[in-house]
């Protein structure tokens, strides 16, 4: 019970949410390793659930922007790293129940870890207070860097850099060729080719679609030409 | 206004929601090559919506499933393949506003732009009745899929049909490592390199995620003992 108290306040604390089913939260904040119920059904649920909210902000908070932007803004908000920063942030790394071998891991592991129990406090979060209470505490988390996203509509993707930069010095367009996908239809690999006939240049881009690949096939011709 | 009756009337015979703001549904339903408000913003949040509402639900109806099962679930019932089979189902074709251009296009474009349309209708169903409406639409359409999921836990993972493989004729786990990763960090590519030494069989794979690429380079020696 007392475990369940400390939790309690700790979740009211960091997150500011008032639990009524402690036991969700011991279980999002236990690593495997601990043994007993851990948390990676509740990171499966947290994962989407963070996207599912961080969607809809963006959706609702840029108006203008098409769906290419907006994919854009939710890599840039969603990913490992903002994660693991997040996590370090509510002092997550105190609270986490880790076992013996995982407690003297260090760096990219133990930041990786991190980030997955934070999505797990998202999925306990949905569970124990629905769509709300995950709002709740994912906005004011994530308040800063969606107001600073903005500026990133300058970085403008590499395809077009490339294009405007091969207008720019009146040549004809890179083409740009599917050279093999493979894989699962809902995994696939697309590897792109990108050719720049006039400067006898060819560049290759892998990536999980085609616009992906392309763009990598982009950047690579684009660090080539520099 | 007639366009939006025509609409609210299909939304409910077809989807069986009765809809407050049916300019929603047409934008869902118009592709970009028909020109005016088209459905790229809403398929992006419908996408996620799909995602959320179908993770929650795997999440609850399969409590004895790891992360690993829900996931695989998760990928077999939201692809591309079943949202194009589930679009034609519900008739949406017939409904869909596509320009000249694209009326012409058959196969696997005419079933992806059905699948983005599909994925549309359900952002619409979000922003008109919230996440309540999007399950009442969401969840007769996959009921009978989610029901035969089970029956795929027999198909077991790559990795570990090819280590019980190995294990059934006495020989040494294969040695996975990680060749080369690249692409940004929320994109990242990972090539990975399968190794059983016993048999001198090399064989790789390429995919999004560490895990991935395991799988597939472990698909692919099963391939090459078999």
């Amino acid at each position: 019970m007392s475990e369940f108290r400390t939790v309690q306040s700790w979740v009211l604390q960091r997150l500011g949410h008032q639990c009524r089913s402690p036991e969700l939260f011991v279980s999002a904040l236990t690593h495997r390793s601990f043994g007993g119920k851990h948390n990676e059904r509740l990171e499966f649920l947290g994962d989407v659930v963070l996207s599912f909210v961080v969607s809809e902000w963006l959706y609702r908070t840029f108006p203008e922007a098409d769906e290419g932007l907006l994919t854009r803004y939710r890599a840039h908000l969603v990913n490992g790293e903002t994660l693991a920063d997040l996590a370090v942030q509510v002092g997550l790394g105190d609270r986490l129940n880790l076992g013996g071998g995982e407690l003297k891991s260090g760096g990219f592991r133990r930041r990786s870890i991190l980030a997955d129990a934070l999505e797990a406090l998202f999925g306990a979060l949905y569970l124990d207070g629905g769509v709300e209470a995950a709002k709740r505490c994912i906005e004011p988390l994530l308040q800063s860097r969606v107001q600073a996203l903005p500026s990133l509509v300058a970085l403008k993707d590499s395809k077009t850099r490339l294009q405007e930069r091969l207008q720019g010095v009146g040549l004809p367009l890179p083409v740009y060729t599917v050279e093999a996908v493979s894989g699962e239809p809902h995994e696939q690999v697309f590897r792109v080719r990108c050719e720049i006939a006039a400067q006898g240049l060819v560049t290759q881009g892998i990536g999980p679609s085609r616009r992906r690949a392309e763009q990598l096939a982009a950047e690579e011709a684009l660090g080539r030409l520099a």
